[in-house]
């Protein structure tokens, strides 16, 4: 009998913790329906413990999205895992996920618990999450740098206290394939009783996706994933390397079945980059532009004559095919909304009217639009839609090598307009210097970074910035067929979530935690 | 006794076949330097039958670089052999590389020979290669998908006839960490006599590392590797993770010794990545921007207490720390010189002058320039600094919300000033459509990538363009405090460089190949 890998995606969790990424409800609810488009198992949607905002998106999540179990992270004080449940509990199937750190390193320097405190807590957190509902996965974080013998007594502890999981955390990414598996199998053996072991594995030094390999091979049946390989440093393994090298090679994992829709994969890529600010890079296994190009003659040459002699995987099975729909400037409304119906983009409320009349905006000065910037459009939309934010009224620049350049921008607010103009070192900084001087927020750009959504000279530059105020790192979005003018856009989207996160953002750093 | 691992960097050869790269010779002796300073065994300096640029671009190598092997890739034609002899014999050691398909589908599509052709020119290939020097590595291309007695058969015959190196090549990214160290086990059975086993492993699943350390593991002690992961689609193993992994769990890995210089990873990683124009993600393991970094509050909270809590590896080792150098306004020539210098890159001939005057126009805009913004303008002038090409005059343009973009620009070529103004969808199209008009150079921009070189708004803006036309495909590169400049700059070093490579492009897509 076929035998189901659970994937476990946490980019909404770990993938999160990246730096300068910082999702709201919308764009984490996004995301989430689009997993389960996907067709991953488990969506771990956050941590609900560590903020409101990680709580009510959570919740959302919970309520909003069908198909998946949802599953909530959390410490194992009862009130975490109370808390959490409250966050997790709408969901047709919830999961509460309850982690502790069992390495020495770990328990002296950031815990300041003994072994014996370690395993009561374990108990008592996993005991109550069984309370709540019967799907519960406990992770000892740190796992790897765990001596065995006592990671296996707290696994026993947690499988006795009604884990039904057991997660092992590579978390520095410290593991090699052959000694994770033999980790794996050695768990297996040890730790009585019924539950599924499951792998995160840490991509520190380039191995997180053959590590959670080398664990399916040795009898995991859950694989903790993140799309691109987002998380914490070097980040997780990559939900689209994993699941294509068990595709491509079912014959060394003989019955495992894992039930992604590989088609929607690249799409699901696209939407986390664009979302996260974080560019995929050209050779990205599965998901990166060049994974389908060739470009050595003798290469090209095999390809035309047969596509296996060097291609493993279909570019079609993956979803990375050319532009399907094209809307233009006298595409209404309706065309418009069937466009992302068809591309299963769900846009609520506010939004669909706001990304509507950008998309006008933008059909006005580019002649087509395709699919991949419509979903830069949504993409934007969903940043920058903040009720009581600024918006853009009008921007004018001018810069070259000769003059000094300068900016004059004028920004709305509830009705009142605000105007500045200001000079820089480029004309990107003078926007910058504007919108600082007519919102009155200040911010650092710590990190900037362009790219076109489709080819050619018309395309829309995408422009992704992090801004950062006070410790706190923000990123923004922006879409035009300008560079300057989406670079403003974006500084200004920054500048809203500043506003907005800025409490959220230190509240949080005093709880937060991962596997 | 340490038994040593050989490092074998393609990143010329195998990398520079990434679509949209293309090095010249100053770019890639600049490369080698560098490789040397890491401290690489053997380069890989390109395929000299190629293309006459290659060809000279190998031979620039073998003369000028000291320290590692000097490597050049061949067919096994004798012809192609005795090519590449002329190219890497300057070498203080020079070695080649020959390399034939061995899979029934390589040798059916795209070499239509049969077997006993393949092995009778294996064996005359490497005779003659070996006629030349005592260092022949021999290569079974697309060896995962050959059967293993056939495979087995080729590579006793390349001993026979005199190849001192084996590699196996994973071509497609076809193999798992387990079975391609089984793979490389059963070569160094079964093939008998005096040979290093080497790996070359593709990451089309994500698995390129791991399958070079399985096949460490197995035996093989050459690994065949690029900075940052470049190569055909997914890439090759990163240099920089496969050197990592062994050096942080030497316990896996016992008594293989790695003679790299680790701290000079950072900043190879970052000279690659200039020059090819290949940003490298924020979460790439071991030189991504993010692989020391922490954003959770736990997380924090550990690394404060004890660095490893949650790090692996010091960012020292690797060369991942801050700016050391600079300089301003008031440096002079000397100044600058020395700096070069210290950061051990050696620039040669006239583009020490053109850069220097380059630093006197950045530092005229920016207040201070540290290593990194030296390290790129470096680069710019390595790419753009052609002797008959055009030359950036005088840029204006103007834009925003309001009016239509338009770009004013002069460019110089031989003396003659010519002018041209455009309007455009953005102010980098209007400036783009100016330098068509002004140079008479058609090209479409398929790609664009801006990166700040350090952070901060006063940053400099590091612009990378692919430009195509009639199919050949090039890249441009630009800096400047304005973004808009630094693209003009960037699309005119392109043009440059695809009036340079054309002819070059064309006559290399004829016969280039690749194992």
């Amino acid at each position: 009998m076929a035998d189901r890998l659970t994937i476990f995606d946490t980019t909404l969790r770990d993938g999160e913790q990246s730096p300068g990424i910082s999702l709201d409800a919308g764009e984490k609810l996004e995301i989430a329906e689009q997993l389960a488009r996907l067709g991953v198992d488990v969506i771990e949607a956050g941590f609900p413990v560590a903020s409101e905002g990680d709580f009510e998106a959570v919740k959302a999540i919970a309520a909003a999205v069908h198909g998946p179990v949802i599953c909530g992270l959390s410490r194992p004080h009862l009130s975490d895992v109370d808390r959490c449940w409250e966050a997790v509990r709408a969901a047709e199937r919830a999961r509460i996920h309850v982690f502790i750190s069992t390495s020495p390193n770990h328990m002296e320097h950031m815990l300041k618990m003994t072994p014996e405190q370690v395993l009561a807590a374990t108990r008592s957190g996993v005991a109550r999450a069984r309370e709540h509902t019967d799907d519960v996965e406990f992770s000892p974080q740190d796992a790897t740098r765990t001596p065995l013998d006592f990671m296996i007594e707290v696994l026993q502890v947690a499988v006795e206290a009604g884990a039904t999981t057991l997660n092992i955390p590579d978390t520095v990414g410290y593991g090699i394939p052959w000694d994770f598996g033999a980790l794996i199998q050695y768990v297996r053996r040890e730790v009585k009783g019924d539950y599924v072991t499951s792998t995160h594995c840490h991509n520190d030094l380039g191995l997180a996706t053959a590590n959670s390999l080398a664990g399916v091979q040795a009898g995991a049946r859950q694989v903790e994933v993140c799309v691109n390989g987002l998380g914490e440093r070097a980040g997780n393994a990559a939900l689209e390397e994993v699941v294509m090298a068990i595709r491509t090679r079912p014959d060394q994992f003989p019955g495992v079945e894992v039930g992604v829709r590989t088609e929607e994969l690249a799409r699901t890529s696209r939407m986390v980059a664009r979302l996260t600010g974080y560019p995929i890079q050209y050779n990205k296994a599965v998901v990166g532009r060049n994974a389908f190009s060739h470009e050595s003659g003798i290469h090209q040459h095999g390809v035309l004559a047969d596509r296996s002699t060097y291609e493993i995987i279909d570019a079609d099975t993956v979803g990375s095919t050319g532009s399907q729909i094209v809307l233009g400037k006298h595409s209404g409304r309706h065309a418009f909304s069937n466009a992302l119906k068809e591309l299963g983009i769900t846009v609520h409320g506010d939004t669909l009217d706001a990304a509507f009349r950008r998309f006008k905006e933008l059909a006005d000065r580019k002649v087509q639009l395709t699919d991949a910037d419509l979903e830069a459009i949504v993409a934007e939309e969903l940043g920058t839609h903040v009720g009581d934010g600024f918006e853009l009224e009008s921007l004018e620049v001018r810069g070259g090598t000769v003059g000094t350049p300068a900016a004059t921008v004028v920004v709305l607010r509830g009705g009142e307009k605000l105007e500045a103009t200001e000079e820089g070192d480029g004309m990107i900084d003078a926007a910058c210097r504007a919108i600082k001087e007519a919102t009155g927020v200040e911010g650092r750009l710590v990190e900037f970074n362009v790219s076109s959504v489709t080819g050619g000279v018309d395309a829309l530059g995408d422009v992704v910035v992090q801004v950062e105020a006070d410790g706190v790192r923000v990123s923004g979005r922006g879409l035009s067929t300008d560079v300057v003018e989406a670079s403003a856009r974006a500084y200004l989207s920054a500048v809203n979530r500043l506003l907005r996160v800025r409490d959220r953002a230190e509240e949080r750093r005093a709880v937060e935690a991962t596997p």
